[in-house]
């Protein structure tokens, strides 16, 4: 349930802010929170997008609906009905202006607890959490909130209003851009997995090279960036991560792409621009994906692809027993494959014989 | 290996105080550790429960074993056999009391290096460990345990005897229930990924919904569990999550559902009761799946499951050279299809032609 | 981009280090760091090997380049050829060579913001990082450094010149071996996944077992490691495991084993030495696989592997209305198969019509 407001908004305030048209005459009624149409209680706003929600807003205790044209008549009397083009985007700007009003506010200012080296270069307006600790050389720019628990390493740079959750960790050297939000748990900066095999021994091959992220990247929780070998891994500007994504060393993702959550993407893979990787999915090595690429959830990319489009390879589920049958004959594909060959030569001679035999 | 009891306890003592019938006359033959079969010394206790495991309790080096009545012949003379009826029940309730004595114990407090708000809330016998931070509004109810470096948001709500293993992270206004037990790295109240693409850019979508845990949940380590959007995300009493799990914005998981390592759960999925999904595997967004199913490992759930059942969707392994025979024919799959109805097709006709020239 | 040298090094002086043949005579152009062909620039040094990568060394701008006698034609005249017989494995050597030189040093001693226990034992030269935690009965040896925000519990044991990286937990009891390396939000010693079914209910199993981690091991960041049930957890010397991967409770993994990221192993699984394991695989628990197996990324092994080999099971990437066909008929692979039977007994009987009407 989403918090209260600190003093409530009428809708006529809110048409005022934000635009709309009201159906009927409830001006006066005052608004407290945001919920969903299955949710709302009195003192909530809500949204209808689509006709098959009709039937949450059938039912809904909303005081007001923000809602297109067409669909206000679902909307029982009683609500206060906002009619506004696209209702979606509506209630997002109505979201993002409620966010700030009622999110807690960060005080500016270094934790006595924090941990901030002298060599550390702090900007106007920073806030840095109890028992961060940012270390030499590291550059955090104006307005940026540092949450408690998080580690900035040597030499690493953050851009102007950074948010990092608490307890991300970004180790030395590396970069973020402007208006970059990192949620809790996520490293960036561990090592690429690089190891040359030595008679049967593995031999770490140093990691050099560092992660560069672009601005306006956010990055959901527990995830892993590894830095570059030599080179540096790379993350283009607006690009969305999800949560438990694993981005190995040298891969290089262009502006725009989101990726959902639990993907692994391995080594010195490029990602083009504005691709959209579903959740779980997986993207080999040394391959090149070009712009507006989709792939579909846990799909594994073993090639590069060369054109925008829609791919998917997944096995699809099953009763169990339904799913063993179709496993045991998956096995045999390409024997089967062989009889149905040797059935169209049979077939063949046989429509020969026929004809034959006719003549 | 566990650790040994503080002062032993004989075989005597044990049957005393958990029931069983000792075969033969080890009664003072002390206890110290509990260990497998396989690997047991002289002082351990360990349990044979199915004759599948009769070779390791043929050579087991224990000093005294739980067993069923038919099995005991499988133990050597020397062993201290204690016949019970269910041995793999009885041994955990042992182990469960074993647990509680060779654990290290915890001391009510607050560290002084801990970071609590003086508008924090904290029950009797809490204890709070070095630099966790706990902020305003929250409140932790008696008996919990919160670790090291966990941070506790403002206004969340942590039911009665909790445990927050060291660094958990629980965000603003997310709550558990009692008992609940939450494993190192974990992050819980993560914002969701919430993103609308205007013009090939992506704008966030506030999330204001939070997080509600129910009672005697156990999540384990490195799991991030969103926010919800509007709505909360909902885990029910007595679910219990492996590690590195994804849970997504607005999910709604049933009572006594488990999950094992690695599952990846998209955003407004709904999860019945008594579910079992194996490790690794995925489930998409806005879909339904019903009581008591089971998902088998790595498969990916893509549409509502209305039927309890055991279901399954996953490639089976073969021999690199088999798998790429059968991945190159799954690929002319619907041509091969195409090619047996042209056979049938074929087949029929000659039929009729024999039948004819019969004729 | 690798960090720059303190102070330059010659081409000469290059060669009186690490050995090389130069080509020309530019024995006093000075080298700062290291990097590849496409990205080097004045002052870098970079390596050739392989012939795929003739178009980057034919516009390399680096100063000096490593290569074999028989590429070094690929280079501009311009470039510092420096021919040796083995170009990667000479590049990696001045690469290790390369990282002690550039990477920020670690003072040995404890930060004051540390809490080590009195009853722990810290060793010679140890480094301990602000807002660790190093809980009673631990023991550091000579040489180890622990991260900032570390938590390394009651009893754990902790080798000689092992790093762990910032913000590594480590639980009770857990033991590492020598000269390892743990990256950042890795969790070791988490309680295994085990409860049992009561009545639908799920009664916790008590883990009682630890993790023991041999010599040289290295460990991704955000990796969870779970302790035994009775039994330990076993990692034996010389693997490597990358990020986010998961290890449940009683596995055991054979020396110089590499295992590639978002891999999930299910419990009591065994698996062999120098075994090689994808990206995103999964290994179901109580299965044994054997020394030098290779297993595809993201696919599922579901039994024992008793012969060394390369195995997959993944289903190939298509564009998605392919792939849409290609399941759909998947589903009906069974039926196929009774067909394709059906016409082979149907051409049988064809065969003996016409050898009859022959006759």
């Amino acid at each position: 349930m989403s918090r209260s407001l600190p003093t409530s908004l009428s809708v006529a305030d809110l048409i005022a802010r934000f635009g709309g048209v009201l159906r009927g005459a409830q001006t006066e009624v005052p608004i407290l929170r945001l919920a969903s149409l299955a949710s709302a209680r009195a003192g909530d706003l809500s949204f209808l997008s689509g006709a098959r929600h009709r039937p949450q807003a059938a039912s809904t205790r909303a005081t007001a609906v923000i809602v297109s044209k067409d669909l206000a008549d679902a909307l029982p009397a009683a609500v206060a009905a906002v009619i506004v083009d696209d209702p979606y985007a509506h209630f997002a700007r109505i979201a993002r202006w409620y966010d700030t009003q009622t999110r807690s506010q960060v005080t500016p200012g270094i934790d006595p607890a924090a941990r901030v080296s002298d060599l550390a270069e702090i900007g106007a307006n920073v806030s840095i959490g109890a028992f961060a600790t940012i270390e030499a050389g590291a550059s955090i720019a104006q307005g940026s909130v540092i949450g408690a628990h998080c580690h900035v390493g040597r030499d690493v740079r953050i851009g102007a209003a950074c948010v990092l959750h608490p307890r991300v960790t970004i180790l030395d050297d590396c970069a973020l851009g402007a208006r970059c939000v990192v949620h809790s748990g996520t490293v960036i900066g561990s090592d690429g997995f690089g190891f040359a095999n030595d008679n049967g021994r593995w031999e770490k091959i140093p990691q050099l090279g560092s992660v560069l992220i672009g601005d306006d990247v956010e990055i959901g929780a527990n995830c892993s960036i590894d830095r570059g070998a030599l080179d540096d891994t790379l993350i283009g500007d607006g690009c969305k991560l999800d949560n438990l994504i694993q981005i190995a060393h040298n891969v290089r993702i262009g502006e725009h792409t989101a990726i959902a959550g639990c993907v692994g993407i391995a080594g010195s893979a490029v990602i083009g621009r504005r691709c959209m990787i579903g959740g779980g999915a997986g993207i080999l090595g040394h391959l090149e994906i070009c712009d507006d690429v989709v792939v579909s959830a846990m799909s594994l990319v073993t090639r590069s692809i060369g054109k925008p489009g829609f791919y998917s390879g997944v096995f699809p589920l099953m009763p169990n027993a339904g799913w063993e049958r179709a496993a045991a004959t998956l096995r045999q594909l390409p024997v089967l494959r062989d009889r149905i060959r040797a059935l169209e030569r049979a077939q063949a001679s046989t429509d020969q014989e026929q004809f034959k035999s006719k003549e």
